[in-house]
């Protein structure tokens, strides 16, 4: 028996229609052709898309489940992404809804590695409220925003996370900010001993982003932000394989 | 006079409303905070969103117009992405519609590059119709896929391109599948000079895609597949910078 993922579609459609709607999904979201021209015994049984479940949500709204081979995922999070979205994301009478995936492909991809514990931990606040602040507008310069950042840490901030509009930018480059800031936090923690995390955002392509986080680790930074829908999924797990210390914030921005 | 991009946002709103509606538009989409706590003058007078014009387009729809500074969006297409998007694409009443970009930055990022009269003079089709097929459905092994393939080669398709489904997997992983969909169709143009063109399917992170473009070329293929949204529109265009020679097809996906 072959693992399935279950993907959940919300699909507006008149009722009649609905079970045909349904098994039409399944096969766009598959193998995207008439089953008829299919020969292959494997792809019929197993990669053709199936319809395990139909509820009526509202008049007009149907909740689909649709189970899908988990090989076809592979176990690469982007193709993930590919299958659950594919075609339909074209159709505006069809919305991804849910996702669940077999035991497998989910001790592949990962959850959060650190979780709250640790960022509590990593911050001196196991109990207390911990507090977080975006350093913003961008367009200051880096000496700018590391004084903001600096006033966030004397306020009693702990994490204090770029803006995501921050990013590689003229008017105040990813190392210049980086440095600005985290020598600012540095400074500050030695005087006053308020040791403050800052959350530099990446940007760029895979590349970019693997100079920008091992720029941070220089600096003593072990906490960036990433967007994971712009850097593409399969990149942003990438980056968390390769950097087992580094916690990571997600945007949604997209 | 710094140049400026625009987005052209669909917003759904009261029309009494709207004026003020599409100037918090304008804020979040850039600095993302009140206007009164900027005290830098390039902030405000540069960096800030501005409403360019609304046009009421139906009841309760209207377009807003809002330029960004082109500075925000650096020289990354990721950023543009994330300033075009950002805190917007959360709210349900907001639709991102146009973009007009500024000439340099035009420039910076390229268009179509081979364009459609290259592709048709690589296959010998400069006025005829020109064809292409998908190959599917995922789940065939390599040798199947390469028969099918050499089947749409003799039946005249000039493109035969992966169905966006196949990727890497067990059932048929991408180099063996390269190799094979290659090899018949080499072997056909041997045989009776007919020469179509094989489009594998890119996925994967970044670096993973770059080892699939040079296993590609190593097999003398020229054209690849992409879903840019998939792969981070910046890894993407990384791919076409290192790529000169190679022509990229696009497939949506999300």
């Amino acid at each position: 028996m072959h693992p399935r993922l279950q993907a959940i579609y919300l699909v507006r459609c008149d009722a009649p229609a609905i079970e045909e709607r349904a098994r039409a999904i399944a096969v766009e979201q598959s193998v995207e052709m008439p089953l008829s021209a299919i020969a292959d015994d494997f792809v019929r049984s197993q990669i053709v898309g199936r319809v395990e479940g139909i509820t009526e949500r509202q008049d007009r709204l149907f909740a689909v489940r649709i189970s899908l081979a988990a090989e076809t995922a592979g176990r690469d999070p982007g193709q993930l992404v590919n299958m659950l979205f594919g075609n339909t994301s074209l159709h505006e009478d069809v919305e991804l809804a849910d996702v669940v995936l077999p035991k497998d492909l989910i001790a592949c991809f990962g959850g959060p590695r650190h979780g709250l514990h640790e960022l509590r931990r990593r911050v001196g606040a196991p109990a207390r409220a911990l507090t977080s602040s975006p350093l913003k507008p961008q367009g200051l310069p880096p000496a700018g925003l590391a004084r903001l950042a600096e006033d966030f840490a004397q306020a009693g901030i702990d994490y204090i996370k770029d803006d995501h509009g921050l990013a590689e930018q003229a008017y105040s480059p990813f190392l210049a900010r980086l440095e600005a800031v985290a020598r600012a936090l540095r400074n500050l923690e030695q005087r006053s001993g308020r040791a403050a995390r800052y959350v530099p955002s990446l940007s760029g392509d895979l590349d970019t982003m693997r100079s920008q986080i091992a720029a941070a680790k220089d600096v003593g930074v072990d906490t960036v932000m990433v967007a994971p829908m712009i850097a593409g999924v399969s990149n942003f797990h990438r980056l968390i394989c390769e950097n087992p210390t580094v916690a990571f914030i997600a945007h949604p921005t997209l």
